[in-house]
């Protein structure tokens, strides 16, 4: 992989959305046309051989990167949404967020028990969502589920990935 | 283009989100991977030789085709969002709803004057926010804008395109 190409491309924003957070914003990487081949690219060589059947993006940012993906591997292409936006049947899940709870939902036809599963979004950061996501997805009990993110922000959330499931294999292509 | 191919795998959803709307739900083209491919290799195929530089999304539905388009286009992508999700100065633009005002925004330095703009959403209903992203990518002065749609609902919508400024060429792939 190219991570100088992708690192030249990140854009860095301290103090956002919150004092002390340095927010990481993938747009200038989907910007950039090498950037994005690159990350295609690259997720489409992790996951090429593992008979990935449907790419479950999550709202909104990792809706982004799913059909290039899903398309160079065959998959389709499942949207994990907040209440209200899915006009059919769903499951739901809901989980606690530092301040409350919140909801994620999926078509309840939309994923079956011969499903292989690449979960995506852009960033792990507390990871609570892509968890949520995980246990919604298990509900539909498919194959395998894969789980996968452009930006994993290690140091400043250490123990995120030790929340998953040990069956979920994680990977992201920028560490920090 | 398959076109049987696609409407095979549209749903359609009376009554959603009001009574009276016939809605057509792309989520089920989405999860196939022949419709994913036929929307694909559609839309590289309409804008393949336009010089098309950025896609521009519109939050959030619009976001799930651009990087496969792009990535073949060799073309970045732009997000066009809601207030508050984007983390840099913005551009934004405010349009009149059938109830009260909405905004849309784009990142400042996403676009330039050297830009082909391909913006792109699932459905052109009303078509009031792609008007007002297309009045906001014009801000921008790029050297010309395409509109694309999936679905254009013509019948429930017939004027949908008289909106827009005469400059911009807007295609979509299905029609009803």
């Amino acid at each position: 992989m190219n991570k100088k190409l992708l690192l030249d491309n990140l854009r860095c924003i301290p103090d956002w959305p919150i004092k002390g957070v340095n927010f990481r914003d993938v747009t200038t990487l989907f910007k950039s046309p090498d950037a994005l081949q690159e990350i295609t690219d690259e997720m489409v060589d992790l996951y090429k051989d593992k008979g990935v059947t449907k790419i479950v993006g999550i709202e909104s940012r990792g809706f982004v990167m799913s059909s290039a993906v899903a398309t160079r591997l065959g998959a389709g292409i499942v949207l994990c949404r907040k209440p209200g936006k899915l006009p059919c049947e769903t499951i739901q899940e809901t989980y606690k967020k530092e301040y409350g709870v919140d909801t994620i939902e999926i078509h309840k036809d939309a994923i079956n028990e011969n499903d292989v599963i690449l979960l995506h979004d852009d960033l792990l950061a507390t990871g609570g969502t892509m968890k949520a996501a995980c246990d919604l997805v298990k509900k539909f009990n498919p194959k395998k589920v894969y789980c996968n993110f452009i930006i994993e922000l290690h140091t400043e959330f250490p123990h995120s990935r030790d929340q998953f499931d040990k069956d979920i294999e994680i990977s992201s292509l920028l560490q920090f």
